[in-house]
């Protein structure tokens, strides 16, 4: 039986059942999406809420993903541990962690990285592409890594209060830096070896390099691999197997325990809410009109044209030859283990 | 007649009328201020309303100050041009222009200068001590200047909506980054030549360095000396006389046009916004007790323990040989020259 299986609790697949956990999804609030999860067999997904919201833009969002997760309690709810992980797959839905892609919610105070963790926000990035009051972007000309007085206060903070950091799109040495300094494991829950893919791409300028993603592994982090059409070597022509390729090219640099997956994928939002990611408020520049007009995940590799697409990963990681529990780890348990030691105040 | 004479419309000194502009105070907006400054013969202060408020904030803070302004119109109106401010000080009131010390109330939003400018805010600090979107303040280790993209793009709305850059609190690169990237003159409108007083005083780091204001002046931009005990070279002890070797000091260096009076008096506060002033909400530390009960300007110079005071300085340059021409320059014609070449929206 080399045949997927989608099962309430995860994907079979020769016998065994792999729980999924997709480490960054940035959907509209509706249910269409949460089908297409459970199509899929995910058991939890990082769902993106906020990316530059400030904090009373960000109390409405909370609102209104408490409002769509209790509409739709038979297809998810929210999560803010791995025991709550676990007992929602039991029961055949989806867990939703909520995540913010910005400490912009955060403004400039230090106490409402508490209040986030107590309304349910698990995990953060440190800045969305550009210099924030904690560290730099990828899309910044120069980075000043984490030398601000906020942001080595931030991150004690988020640290403390039991906050996952991501540095996805975090520039090159506020990533180190923040990998150096966070006293547990943080994440990179969506980017690609920048090694690997070349910088032919559209978004290479946001993909990690190796001493990054080497630097996040010694400190036992997890980066999330991506099938985003904007984050792969040939774009919409990447084959399955060559996503395998990226994936096992990771693995043979930074170990089989640092790698999962991370969609990116950001279904539903209009052209002018990816212009409001891009430019927010602090331009008034548009986006090229290809971005505006491209419907979601139009021109994705035909094997992942949506979240259930991620099962076919673990065929792929079989046919490769790694063994059921390392694509375990890779298709949940490192998640799992990383949420298990972030999602938890630190013991004083 | 070597005697001043306070009057309505200046300080009367040898047959002479001498307005006083000073470029920086930050009073509790209350009517007993205003009454310090008719008796000190003060034509102008730039007065700030926001350190470190979201733009929620400021707009009660604004509403706050029309309504103060408008019930002590007897000895105070709003200026949003130097006609304003002539118009005012012929009335025989003191003109208040609103400003920020920081760009907080902007947030990340490039469209909010324009609105700030249209409620009659002139003059915007970059940063009030520490990193933001825009450049870093003098109290951060690492200081990357002027680098992001909304610093880039923030400095080009302020030139072309008209709001005067004033760059005190900010770090050397930050300081002499947008000194250069700005097209027209910029303010430092509160501090002193670190050079000249020294590293033993307490705000020393907040000190100008001397190729600082070498660039300012060569932009023609204007700084305002300041004669609070925490920035100069004896503190409480300064002499009206030291005072003076400051000044010509700087003048010697820079230039008699490139130089004004900026106080940074700040009266009325309690111990907690002091705090609030240095941590805000980015920080649990808490001042030190000594400032922390300190009565406001307890412990400045006999000669300028209110705003009163400043008019002396009048004397002193006199008595240095100044031409009254340049006495006038230094304590109210530079300010003016730079304000009117700033509060004015770019010609197309």
């Amino acid at each position: 039986m080399d045949e997927l299986t989608i099962t309430p609790h995860g994907v079979q697949f020769k016998d065994r059942t792999y729980p999924i956990v997709d480490a960054l999804s940035m959907p509209t609030a509706e249910r269409k999406w949460f089908e297409q999860w459970r199509e899929g067999g995910l058991s939890c997904v990082n769902t993106t809420i906020a990316v530059w919201e400030n904090s009373r833009e960000t109390l409405a969002v909370i609102g209104k993903w408490r409002q769509v997760i209790a509409e739709n309690s038979d297809l998810v709810a929210a999560a803010t541990s791995v025991q709550d992980i676990e007992r929602i797959r039991q029961s055949g839905r989806t867990a939703i962690v909520l995540g913010f892609q910005n400490t912009s919610p955060v403004e400039h105070n230090i106490d409402l990285f508490q209040v986030y963790r107590e309304l349910g926000v698990c995990i953060m990035q440190l800045t969305y592409n550009l210099q924030n009051y904690i560290g730099c972007g990828y899309w910044e000309e120069n980075d000043s890594g984490i030398s601000s007085r906020f942001g080595r206060k931030a991150l004690e903070e988020m640290n403390r209060v039991g906050i996952l950091i991501d540095l996805s799109h975090c520039g090159e040495r506020t990533t180190l830096e923040a990998i150096d300094r966070s006293a547990v494991p943080v994440a990179i829950t969506h980017a690609n070896p920048r090694e690997f893919v070349g910088t032919g791409v559209y978004g290479a300028g946001r993909q990690k390099t190796t001493e990054a993603i080497l630097a996040l592994a010694k400190r036992r982090g997890v980066i999330g691999i991506s099938p985003n059409r904007n984050m792969t070597k040939r774009g919409a022509a990447t084959t399955l197997e060559e996503f395998g390729d990226m994936v096992a090219w990771v693995v043979d640099r930074i170990g089989v325990d640092a790698v999962g997956i991370g969609s990116d994928y950001c279904p539903g939002h209009t052209g002018s809410v990816r212009t409001w990611w891009r430019y927010a408020r602090w331009s008034r520049e548009k986006a090229p009109a290809e971005q505006m007009t491209m419907a979601p995940h139009e021109g994705w590799s035909d094997w992942v044209r949506t979240p259930a697409g991620l099962s076919n990963i673990i065929k792929e990681l079989s046919r490769r030859g790694f063994h059921p529990d390392e694509i375990d780890k890779m298709m949940s348990g490192n998640w799992m283990r990383l949420f298990s030691e972030t999602f938890v105040p630190m013991a004083k």
